[in-house]
């Protein structure tokens, strides 16, 4: 059988899906699946054990991460692929466990089909992508290319003071190999889109080549608290109006700058009480775009209004950036082997880029890489009703199996 | 003496209130005494045992409502006077006290100079005016006025569901006297100003006039939660957004409407997360005028922009009215009576009208009533920081104690 003519199994990737989705399911159909949890560790257990199966050699490094290894005929050739298997508190069945089930499914697949490639494969489920529990997010691939950082994330707390290194140890999953010690000549991921441009346009793969730069800056402003019946409007200091203002800027900055996206997502009020004015306000923002110059661009304008608005002429602000990532390329020639792969096996498909942040993002920092995107359902993720289709999941796969077939050239 | 000679003593009513603030201090300097807490049984019994020792008859009402009755020569004569005893949770050591003690101050002196009044003098203290444990606030006056809401209030819970008939069990303030026995020809009450008017134009005392109307709506916005990252701006339906909009709305009412304040003080967002757009805003709206009319036109106005703005266009808006009550004009003899007190004394006095509810408000529907303000320092209240100065105070008592002489006539 000739490598071009082999395809995955969908019903049995379609199945490990649903089987998967039954550690933390929700009775909404989603999946609660926090990292490093105990559901966490059943779904890990349930991947290792698959692979274990299968004859890949497992390894898990100091920060959780799982890989299944299959040797190839050129030690010196490596080919990573996978995601993560995490979820966010109210998540669906497929952010994640589509690409590291997908992976499974290709390198058995090819086992199936004795196929031997060139280049060891490498199938990999990366710790704490979601970032829910444990800041940062897409820890497990910050950690693989900088293991320096590692003995600072052991050391990352959740809201319960439990570390990293404490919650790994506890599921078993403190392993002995150093992070960053497998060295990929490319690696892809196949994840839902969580948008709708494929949906709206009735395309079977998003091709990735970007993901968009962020920027997360949390703001504390102070103004003074004061009696709602008593205090006269030019008289306040109201932290709440002050943002109210910024937050009616940062839209029209949305309009004006192209590709700008802010969301202003957490704000905490205090005192939080209905007769006073608010004295202090904490609220986050979060900025993206695709070029890294519109949004610096962006964050300058949302400085300048703070510093120049009258609503913040008496407002004591501080700020924190959290999270600053400057726009990712994506590899070209990977990006082409999915292109290839997509015309070969009469798949339509659209050249996009991410605004949602991935483990091949930064793995794309030290590694050629490269993603493919699958539609999601109304555009929906992070949400019980995310949904893709079985034969989407299906075509996805099969241009993973592909992707690697010529990147093993 | 004749009894437009005698003074009250500053010293004693000055150290009374002192002593008060040892009930619930704070390391700050202020207070903490919520209604029916055991520093306010403390406060309570304190200001019981010195209405005994002034030989006042001791009544307790049946929602905790304190009355020490000094008996006049004419039966069908009644003048009420005082405050309350109860404060915030961050609170400081004037907002009611000074009321409170000032009448059993103005009952002492009468005493101490042989002058018994026609008008049978009740000195009071009222039952959770502030409302921070139990809703609604001003419970015992309104008690007083609408026997009938007892049982309704009897049943109100803390956020422990504690009801207000266990607590005043707890404390042995659960009286026997009917609610609204007590009939008064006038009522009057001591405040501190909670506003800088006073301060501002070095005046003694305010005369107060009138209460503003008071519009409490909460609004529950209900759009969808989208990811931060992926969701165009076009199609986002992002409650916090709509809020923002209709906060600066509400700000430019305040501008185009005479006298019109409004206060967004309390603010959840669901699900409150960096990278999500906010799928629910629950909010409130603290809206007050001096005029009916001119409230309801604010009212109406935010209503319409809530119904038209296209902010709001995909958001589902619930709305919950918690308090409405409409401007409450003072008695005009009871003014009369404070303003040529305040003439007689030389005190310089600005009749005006109240931002805050008082329980004086709520007397005022059934009895003639009006109110003394003395000026707080740079306006604050509801803080620890609320103070006002031994001679503001004593002028504070003075009046009243003149204004009962001339009432009494």
């Amino acid at each position: 059988m000739k490598a071009e003519s082999i395809r995955i199994n969908s019903k049995r990737l379609n199945d490990r899906i649903q089987e998967m989705a039954q550690f933390g399911a929700l009775a909404s159909g989603g999946v609660k699946r926090l990292t490093l949890s105990p559901q966490d560790k059943a779904a890990r257990d349930l991947f290792k054990q698959w692979m274990e199966e299968l004859g890949l050699e497992i390894a898990i490094d100091e920060i959780g991460n799982m890989f299944g290894i299959l040797k190839g005929k050129n030690a010196d050739r490596c080919i990573g692929i996978g995601s993560h298997l995490d979820s966010v508190p109210t998540g669906g069945r497929y952010d994640g466990p589509v690409g590291a089930l997908g992976a499974l499914e290709v390198a058995q697949t090819l086992i199936e089909n004795n196929v031997q490639l060139n280049s060891t494969l490498v199938v990999a489920n990366y710790t704490n992508e979601e970032g829910v529990r444990f800041f940062p997010d897409m820890m497990g691939s910050l950690a693989h290319v900088k293991p320096e950082e590692v003995p600072n994330y052991l050391k990352a707390k959740d809201k319960n003071g439990i570390t990293i290194d404490d919650a790994l140890k506890e599921i078993g999953y403190n392993g002995g190999m150093k992070c960053g010690t497998l060295r990929y000549n490319h690696f892809i991921e196949i994840h839902i889109e969580q948008g709708s441009i494929l949906e709206e346009r009735k395309i079977d793969i998003g091709i990735v080549q970007s993901v968009q730069a962020i920027h997360w800056l949390k703001l504390t402003l102070i103004g003074k608290s004061a009696h709602a019946g008593t205090t006269p409007i030019h008289a306040r200091n109201d932290a709440f109006y002050a943002l109210s203002k910024l937050s009616c800027f940062a839209r029209e900055l949305c309009y004006k700058i192209k590709d700008q996206l802010i969301t202003i997502g957490t704000i905490e009020v205090k005192p939080n009480v209905i007769n006073v004015v608010p004295e202090e306000v904490v609220v986050t923002l979060d900025m993206r775009n695709l070029s890294d110059d519109k949004l610096k661009l962006a964050i300058n304008q949302i400085e300048n209004f703070i510093a120049t608005d009258e609503s913040f002429a008496h407002i004591k602000v501080s700020k924190e950036v959290l999270v600053n990532v400057p726009a990712i390329p994506f590899n070209e020639n990977v990006v082409n082997a999915i292109d290839k792969s997509c015309q070969q096996l009469g798949y339509s498909s659209y050249k996009m880029h991410s605004g949602a942040g991935h483990d091949a993002q930064i793995l794309a920092t030290q590694f050629p890489a490269a993603m493919i995107f699958i539609p999601s359902k109304n555009g929906v993720s992070h949400d019980v009703d995310e949904y893709s289709s079985p034969e989407q999941i299906e075509k996805g796969a099969n241009v993973l199996l592909h992707t690697v077939l010529h990147l093993d050239e």
